[in-house]
């Protein structure tokens, strides 16, 4: 299928169903709904292959990715980011066409929720159960109740639950994970408790990547929402949440240029394609990603030991490592495969990814 | 000219254009050639800004980028980064449109370019001055000149001069900024004499921004090629290149949840819009961006102190900082303007500029 003519996002369709198969199934066992984050695919493709299997709501990051998936007949998408006043006119068109559900995070968003928002909409209250982004502290139940008072104000407007993005769980070890896990939803059963005599229907929505990998207990909750492990990246293999060989995405990048006394190479590829996230490697290096070797099928090896993207500017990427026979044999002009530190920022950044298997490019909305 | 309905990066002219002046009378002054690199803005108007300032060469980062450019008119131009050779054909095409320099940064590149570009070009020979990225070592001259004799061996090609991209440069601080340029041009103005006897009009290309911005004298140097300053950004004001004052781009980001007695707010803006590249402030903090007042006009304030951009997620922003009084009195829905880390990649996100003074979006290549 080489050559191409340009940095490639490739996807592995195997692997990536695989990451689907394996998130589908969990969900089912333990008997919740699986309302996978799309933000990290962007592909109504990628998104078709959830829907055969079997799942029909979905979560987003931002109102027009809403409006791309819910154009390719999504009909029920969470809005898992404090709504944007300026989009609450996109969101009561929106909420014509699907069943939409918003999070409201402070008190004076669910007040501006319930004076702009006309259509019908779900609300969740976002509880901020350690990452110390957005959402109610579990305690804050004055605030809580002023949230929900708001909402209930406004007929259109339903609260149906609590959601959280435990989103420190990205930084923790696996060990740690059922520690984190079952903080996270205590804090979330408790407050379900404590609220059920009212609605006795409210859904609890949690799971992010590692906690929905990793974890096996979800007492109370509803829903995962996880969205990375579709694709993986090295960033959950480096925490021990997949093997290298679940991720599903890679950059074909050609090398321009090889340096083998200085163990350095360079290829086409930097921070327009990868992103500049970065995963702490064993050896405690920081790395931009893992270096593979690219087969003719588009297929890649799993990583080359000893050798890893040392750095990206802005269409560079700088390869370096001990591995000297490696850098002895490349030549100007071998094509590798680089695994990302975050697949969905690579993603984003390509706007684009080739299925190999299916020959075709999938457009991204981003 | 608010609101607006997303995060939209604003373009200031009058400080861009203030910009654009400065270097062009810089490199008059010092009768030096002025090629700026035309990867941070990645737009035609702005282009066509130096263009009204008699700017008649550019650099770029990719052949695609090159091809951008050649469209709307530009016939002199340089590819600064190794050539892939998945890109020759294309390089040979634009040949024929173009007056076209590209680089080469290792014998078997030259062996490649010979073998393979057929089209009419020049070849300067990339100098590594102490970056470590890419380019010939100064004192390899066995292998200078093997990619010499590799370019000369192919008659369309013309070995036209040296070239170096001193990026280490971006790390240090002004007062170290004349000792690297004078050991960097040093190196460039050591290798023009020596082969100034076969090729006495050969070229030397130089320039990265802090330097350009910074350094008084180039012996030796025929062009600058900084790319940067066109916008500037919180990387350059941090080291003391620029003025905040000077940063000709700010990323228009509305609030979307105040956690005041948290010193805690969230924005939509993420690494989707400003990457995930950072600056360190004074204070030694590691930031994502300097957070300022957005006024009516779309012009903004200079950063409001002990306030910064903490982290980025996909599409949130989290802004943190010692200021409990911005903290207090900031509301959900307000709008900020967010000083990019940095602006070429903050550009290569977004996709897209809103000129505020003509009231029009500049798409750029990205």
């Amino acid at each position: 299928m080489l050559p191409f003519n340009k940095p490639t996002l490739l996807l592995n369709k195997a692997k990536c169903l695989a990451n689907i198969q394996f998130m589908v199934e969990k969900a089912q066992k333990l008997g919740l709904v699986l309302r996978p984050h799309f933000k990290t695919h962007q592909s109504l493709e990628v998104g078709g292959w959830f829907r055969a299997l079997g799942v029909t709501r979905i979560a987003v990051s931002s109102v027009p990715m809403a409006q791309y998936f819910a154009s390719d007949g999504w009909k029920d998408i969470l809005l898992a980011i404090p709504p944007s006043p300026s989009q609450f006119e996109h969101i009561n068109l929106l909420s014509n066409e699907v069943k939409l559900t918003l999070i409201t995070s402070t008190v004076k968003g669910a007040m501006q929720l319930a004076q702009h928002v006309t259509g019908k909409v779900n609300v969740m209250v976002e509880i901020d159960t350690g990452q110390e982004r957005s959402g109610f502290k579990p305690l804050d139940h004055k605030q809580i109740a002023d949230a929900i008072d708001y909402v209930n104000s406004r007929n259109s407007l339903s609260f149906s639950g609590f959601l959280t993005h435990a989103g420190h769980s990205y930084k923790v070890m696996p060990l740690e994970i059922e520690i984190l896990n079952g903080q996270a939803i205590g804090v979330l059963e408790e407050l379900k408790r404590r609220w059920a005599t009212h609605y006795p229907n409210l859904m609890v929505s949690y799971g992010d990547t590692p906690t929905s990998t990793l974890a096996s207990a979800f007492r109370g909750v509803d829903e995962l929402r996880p969205g990375n492990f579709v694709l993986f990246d090295m960033q959950q293999a480096s925490h021990g949440v997949c093997d290298v060989e679940s991720i599903a995405v890679a950059l074909a990048c050609q090398v321009i240029a090889v340096y083998p006394n200085e163990n350095r190479a360079i290829i086409w590829g930097g921070a327009v394609h990868l992103s500049k996230d970065t995963y702490i490697q064993q050896s405690g290096e920081v790395s931009f990603g893992a270096v593979c070797r690219l087969n003719n099928d588009n297929t890649w090896t799993n990583p080359i030991e000893n050798v890893f993207l040392q750095s990206v500017s802005q269409e560079h990427g700088v390869i370096k490592g001990s591995n000297s026979a490696f850098f002895q044999c490349l030549q100007e002009g071998e094509w590798l495969a680089i695994l990302p530190a975050h697949s969905c920022l690579a993603v984003s950044c390509m706007g684009e990814i080739y299925c190999a298997d299916d020959k075709k490019v999938f457009k991204c909305h981003s």
